[in-house]
């Protein structure tokens, strides 16, 4: 039996349907982003650790479990946030996978580990600059979409710090921000190596990034091939369509 | 009467034929990647001052001179290069627009101007670590392909020590060396504005991306349509055709 709030819904975090995730309009609801960074992200099949930074309601957590064994840790600074990543990862009986731990990335606590995991992801805050109407109207999302408890340099500096040595770093972002990616992933000794450029249909501009970091790797980037997610006509292009609905 | 050397041919620089170079496959011929910059770079049309380091024949200022009437000075290291760049501009009358300067990027003579350029642009050397073989066996390409005679920094401190506060700097690259690019240009202030990939053809990696820099600037990247050369069966894009023969 899970527990909803009167603000949360259950919804289908699979198109297969054999994964629910609660949801709620007003405090989390998963997007595109974190189903394309699951994607996006490499992950060992068999063993290893995978740590997942602001996690939200846990989505990537959820669907990393569906390609590998390894332990995923999932972490949130909100306390609402956590209560709905582990109630997620109860109903889907993943509690022996996955681990929710409430923490603040610039100061996690000693058990996290430094230097401990094969892979870290984070679907960070985008925006640098909070609207003051949206600051006053919702914490919980202003949190999450703005860089109001973390600035992007905090997450990467907390990438750098848990990832092993060789291990790969993951995060999706706006275009708009990648000159200060990659150059806080260089001052962090994270080194580029996958860059993918996501555009919502054929002559516009790209609207969201994936990038791929290896902690002291060698420079030697691949920009692999643009992900379109609409044709013209407004349906999915295969490939996104495979992403979402595989 | 135009004087050729032994090793040097006649071609047109462009598909309509009201433009000839010379070329020599053995000291320097102008490639793809020298018309995709002169084709991505923004160029003021009625006045200004642009300058390209590194211009080998004289490729790009020859391509720039079609759609402005802004002065180009365009400036080579080599001798024989040099020689070449300042008969093609002979050839197509071009004096009055583009003076051909003998000199070295990383100390360019006073005359040149520091922050005195609407536009700079640059097709520098891509490779870092010059193959033995092919430096002994010539010269002339291999100051042009290899990092030998100036780095990607002196190119970009250079960019950065030409144009004006506000001026664009242009410049195309590998993929591979993406991060070293941004890198450099936020160390130099130069902030990149737009941000171009090159695909070969439709499911590969990029193999060459175009950049425009602001100096000074605020960040704020776009990323552009990706680039498309070749078709599947081999015959090229309605784009690429446009830039190359259009």
């Amino acid at each position: 039996m899970t527990e909803l709030y009167d603000d949360e819904r259950l919804d289908y975090a699979t198109a297969d349907k054999t994964m629910k995730i609660i949801q709620s309009p007003s405090v989390f609801s998963f997007s595109l982003d974190a189903i394309l960074l699951a994607n996006f992200t490499y992950v060992p099949i068999k063993r290893g650790r995978i740590l997942d930074l602001g996690t939200g309601n846990g989505i990537i957590p959820l669907l990393l479990s569906r390609r590998t064994h390894a332990t995923i840790t999932a972490v949130d600074i909100q306390p609402r946030l956590i209560s709905m990543a582990k109630r997620n990862v109860e109903m889907n009986d993943l509690q022996e996978q996955i681990a929710v731990v409430e923490g603040d990335l610039k100061d996690l606590q000693p058990d996290i580990g430094h230097s401990n995991y094969d892979v870290v992801t984070c679907n960070p805050p985008y925006f640098s600059t909070p609207a003051k109407t949206e600051l006053n109207q919702n914490e919980h999302l202003t949190i999450a979409r703005h860089e109001v408890r973390c600035t992007l340099e905090d997450v990467v500096k907390a990438c750098k710090l848990h990832v092993k040595p060789g291990g790969k770093v993951s995060v999706v972002h706006r275009p708009g921000r990648l000159v200060d990616i990659i150059s806080l992933f260089r001052t962090y000794k994270l080194e580029p190596k996958r860059l993918r450029f996501v555009y919502p249909k054929k002559g516009r501009e790209a609207n969201m990034l994936l990038i791929e970091a290896i902690r002291d790797g060698q420079a030697d980037l691949k920009i692999l091939p643009p992900l379109y997610i609409y044709h013209e006509d407004g349906s999915y292009t295969d490939e996104a369509e495979a992403i979402i609905h595989g």
